[in-house]
């Protein structure tokens, strides 16, 4: 069961243009366009009158023909007309969804368009920061439950094992790391930090750090499927730790951004911005391989851990680095139980 | 389910050889293939002894030998010969199917050999006459259902959408033709006029039309899986619409026969005829051509229509447009309320 | 259902090295590895952390350590430490499978690891003997029922129509051949007897034969996956039949060992002996090319057979060449009542 009364990333504002854009989320297929007047529409992927996708057909003017006899639909899923033919039937209609473009960003309600609060959308400003925070972006398909996503990035154990090649660093200092988890309303957030730490090679290559470096991981998940990370490292005595100074080191601000498509797949939507050298193109550039690297790294684990769990998914057994994890759950665990609610099941 | 009590196109007569032909008809796989003294036979493509498929052996004189341990079989589906073993038990055989060369098509019926009747089998004399109706013929295999390629077939007001870039024309001459539809005893057929209209590319390139042509397109459907269709266009002022003149212009006959391989996929046997020009091998080789691109743009639209429908198969709107293929479908359903009763289901 | 209660060949013991293997069989992920004091272990595929398979992480010491938190595990399945973490649950344990090193194969009881009994284990003292029986060894994949393998070695017939290029020779002297078959305990012998027939190409090629030659196959099934077998052939005259000498011509021992992977493939181990040219290093190789050619020409049959079998498994018809065959059938049977039996179903 999905939980479909929420926000979640469709696809990046630059992703839709005036093609139809087909993207199946939460098992549903659906087109979304930009029409003529330049805002975005979500609809079924789907003509009302064969079945033909619309997504092969294409957008003119406000409305999304389609590829098949021609028959166009408003995007609020209301047919527009059909060719050579005067009536058109008023319940002939398509359904549609509701988006909203914010921070670089296409979100879109799954649940009913009534009921859409775009207050509820997680914010990230720093998408619209270009000077202070430069970013490139990603969309990632990955064949696994958007959940393993997300649990993947709320225990940081995993890097000094998946990540030896980049952002790793000792298996040593990241199960002694100094960690503080907080359940928040709408999830769960906690910091890591590495004190008195060698530098990985992504930080070292990024800036000239003297030797060691005091090093933070500050992570907030927002269900059901949004991360936001915040993290960074300055030189040993600095005061990053005692006296909360972020300035002059290494920093990185990471959206995570993940949307099922069916029960065994999702989209991850990704950004990396740099509060470092923020004037350099091709620091923007090496900063995004290094993140395409390290996802790849993950993409490899979690694809494999969804098929072996697919195949028997008790028991498992829980550590204590898993605290975060456990907690989100829990969100994800109260949406899916007012979901189950709302529908009456 | 399928309708099993009819006559099929299983292949070309050209297709069958002195070799196996492995084909999966209505879900059933069959083997067909040429005996020494030239009949074709049709049986069950699955040897009774250990299950092999017997497209993997070979034919020799009037019987298939399986590849595995050399047992024969007649082409009624009697065991011949089991190697080293005197006595063939009557009881092993296989299923056999009744096949009839016609019309350079090999039909079959898909019910009891006992209840196959030749008369019932839609004649098409014109693929007989190469002199007249020079052609090439072509199988095609699309992942759909049988039936998507027939509701093709009957809603021309596809061809300024799907076929743009071949036999397309305007969209308003389309919807807006003349259009004339008939239920006939085993199907519907109708007739189409584009009064007036510019010749669309496939045309003109053929011929050379003086400016604009009268066009018709006559379609006749008979169930379960054939369509008939003689188009073509002459000048304006050559009485093509009010006295019934063929003469001259641009003339296509084109046989379509669809089999149901399975629910989800079948095979479109068709073949294009040339009225214009006849002494031109060139003129029949480009028609083809033109004749698969315009097809290959159907199977675009047809697999992704049927990935389509199976996710979600209703509702559906029918338009005016929909006329012949919702007679067509009146056609399919009576047979498969037949095919019911025959079966006792 | 499996018969579980049974030793299998897991793997060639070549192939487990200090990096772990993956290898699926009857149905359940495992994965082999050599512990650096040098046993062969075989555990669940799993991490009970998070269900990572643990064939992605590596081998450290006596442990396998999982590529995902660093979670290790002994060879019993015991977790041996969780970094970070000082307390382990001694609950917190995987499946272990009981595994034997011999005769150059690694064995696995597929039961509880406290009913394995290596007594049961099929001896092959013959590759332990590398200067009366050089060979190689091969690990191959087939999507068959493993059956289907051991149903092949049963009915030589198929030679003549498979093997026609190989170790073919004519139908005639196959179908003709004598024969006697013998239950025994544990499955099934059989010796077949073609008397002063030509020899294939694969023994002409192989040894200087003056002209027609006696040829003998040797077959014993093990229940439920191992075939022995012992074929050669010697001048006509030599008392191959008469007076059971084998000594200076063809000799050939191949071990076949079957394994499940799913109920739909399975692992199918084998090795070529030769009795003959025993110090001619490309004799061996030689044998081994023209082996795999031979069991290539089958995985066509095998693969195809079992598609077609899972299509429609009734009826199928014995002839008289599948007395072995049927007696195999029945130890297994019998394998799979006790089974039921042990496990109550």
């Amino acid at each position: 069961m999905f939980i479909r009364n929420a926000w979640y990333v469709a696809a990046w504002v630059s992703e839709i243009q005036h093609v139809p854009l087909a993207r199946t989320l939460l098992g549903e297929p659906i087109v979304l366009f930009r029409r003529a007047s330049g805002a975005v529409a979500a609809v079924e992927d789907r003509c009302c009158h064969r079945g033909l996708p619309l997504s092969l057909g294409e957008v003119r003017g406000e409305t999304i023909v389609c590829g098949y006899h021609g028959i166009s639909y408003e995007g609020d899923g209301k047919c527009a007309a059909i060719p050579g033919q005067s009536h058109v039937p008023p319940r002939m209609r398509i359904r549609s969804y509701a988006v909203v473009e914010r921070d670089e960003l296409v979100w879109i309600w799954m649940g009913a368009v009534a009921d859409a609060d775009s207050v509820l959308i997680p914010p990230y400003p720093y998408h619209n920061d270009h000077t202070q925070w430069p970013h490139l972006t990603h969309t990632q398909h990955l064949r696994c439950s958007y959940r393993l996503v997300i649990d993947n990035l709320l225990d940081l154990t995993h890097l000094a094992f998946v990540h030896k090649r980049t952002i790793g660093g000792d298996s040593d200092a990241h199960s002694k790391a100094q960690f503080s988890v907080t359940a928040t309303e709408r999830g769960v957030k906690f910091v890591r930090w590495l004190l008195n730490s060698v530098p990985p090679p992504t930080y070292a290559n990024a800036v000239n750090f003297k030797g060691r470096v005091d090093r933070w991981m500050d992570f907030e998940f927002v269900a059901p499927g949004v991360v936001y990370q915040f993290t960074g490292a300055l030189d040993v005595g600095q005061g990053a730790y005692e006296h909360g100074n972020r300035q002059g080191g290494f920093a990185l601000r990471i959206f995570h951004g993940v949307t099922p498509e069916t029960a065994d797949s999702c989209f991850y939507f990704w950004s990396g911005s740099h509060g470092y050298r923020q004037n350099e193109p091709h620091v923007t550039q090496a900063l995004f391989v290094a993140l395409s690297s390290t996802f790849a790294e993950d993409a490899v684990i979690l694809e494999a851990q969804h098929a072996s769990l697919r195949r028997r998914a008790e028991p498992l057994f829980s550590t204590t680095h898993d605290r975060a994890r456990v907690i989100a759950e829990r969100a994800l665990d109260k949406l899916l139980a007012r979901e189950r609610e709302l529908s009456g099941t």
